[in-house]
């Protein structure tokens, strides 16, 4: 039996979603709840990776096992052995066919920061500080521009082996709030798959078209050319959070 | 020469704000960065203590030093030396006779909480999982119940010693939100002064109205008769953030 979890984690402490000779993964943790739960060994399959220090509100991940409890007791049994920083939400039978990497449709990002000099305790776990602060109708115009099919090679970490650098994506929204005293910014990039730091990268390159350190032509260009050198910051791993994965098909019923 | 300082800490790790014999102490951990930066030992004196675990997004204090560099930088001084959990936001000189304690008009309590049947490992830091979802409505109602001066003796924790447990709160505001995939209760309380534990007590009370499992009835008597056996859970420490501290001056010029 194939079964699907929605998984959510502070990756504060993680080297990333995948299993490494260094460093603790969060497959590792859940591959020792499901077998200290249930004895039995299986290798969880994301929707895709996370980096060292990415955090998830919505991985999705497939295993497969024969299991005696109802798919939706699931998490609730790998809950009792996961430390507080790695979550299932919600346990299912997977539909036929489904694969949580193969048969994703797109996935949202959200990229946080807030407008400080320096980074504040209640707010640095999940966000930057950046400083100063930014034109956010720059940063909307500029959002645009990276929506539809795009070669991405110029927001890519040097040293990947992907096939292709071309991705499409959907929305690139930014909006503004107000919290703990500062302004807060969220970046969420809809999209249908993601090169390595690609959205670390796009989130440095926004703020600094917000700041007027790079131009509209500019991004333009650096999807047309993949120059690296027209591209902003890459910026820090803990503002990164992979919202949700979306599939085809409903994985769970409406409640 | 009293300098003011703002303060922000996360109190997840402390024993509270004030020194202890055992366990850190927020402020032990800023009189010695004070020491560090600049040499000198001094108290230093909060508007009020905050519980073991509780955080602080605008805790104000002051202290008294002879230093040679303007009031403005010390907060830069000062965090050079503090570890990322405690961050002093601003700081200046104090005015004329002020003290941080003894010259609050009043200060605003939140308590953080998200409908959900367990913990979520973004969430759980700064508020608390309840489940089943309360009626907002009814919170709302039961809120306004606790403004004005009353006897808060029922939500307040046995043994304290204090003269009198009749305190004035100004407002008791319940907001709902939703963010990560549940929503979000927030209520936020502007008082005079409180007891140990009555804005977790309160939050408590609130949310059991909210459930109907209190009624604006009890909750009234539970003020004029302070019977605690009428009054609900305290809720934990963590859901709990010092928001902010008035004086009846402006301590800080507009920015």
């Amino acid at each position: 039996m194939r079964y699907v979890i929605v998984v959510a984690y502070d990756g504060t402490n993680y080297c990333g979603w995948q299993s490494q000779k260094n460093g603790m993964a969060v497959q590792d943790r859940l591959e020792d709840a499901l077998f200290s739960a249930f004895g039995k060994r299986a290798t969880i399959i994301a929707s895709g990776r996370t980096d060292s220090g990415v955090h998830a509100a919505g991985q999705v991940c497939h295993f497969d096992a024969e299991l005696t409890i109802p798919a939706e007791k699931i998490a609730d049994a790998l809950n009792a052995k996961l430390p507080p920083d790695v979550c299932v939400i919600k346990s299912v039978e997977a539909p036929e066919g489904f694969h949580a990497n193969r048969s994703v449709e797109n996935k949202t990002y959200r990229y946080g920061m807030y407008i400080a000099r320096r980074e504040h305790p209640l707010k640095s776990r999940y966000a930057v500080a950046v400083f100063p602060c930014p034109d956010i109708e720059k940063m909307r115009f500029c959002a645009r521009l990276f929506e539809g099919e795009h070669d991405f090679k110029a927001y890519c970490a040097s040293g990947s082996s992907v096939k292709t650098t071309k991705r499409r994506i959907y929305s690139v929204i930014v909006t503004k709030g107000f919290s703990l005293g500062s302004t807060d910014i969220f970046i969420d990039v809809c999209g249908e798959g993601f090169l390595y730091n690609m959205v670390r990268t796009v989130a440095g390159t926004l703020y600094a078209s917000g700041l007027g350190k790079i131009s509209p032509e500019n991004i333009k260009r650096s999807l047309s050319e993949g120059d690296r050198g027209l591209v902003g910051k890459t910026m820090p791993a803990k503002g990164l959070t992979l919202e949700s994965v979306k599939y085809g098909i409903e994985l769970f019923p409406a409640e």
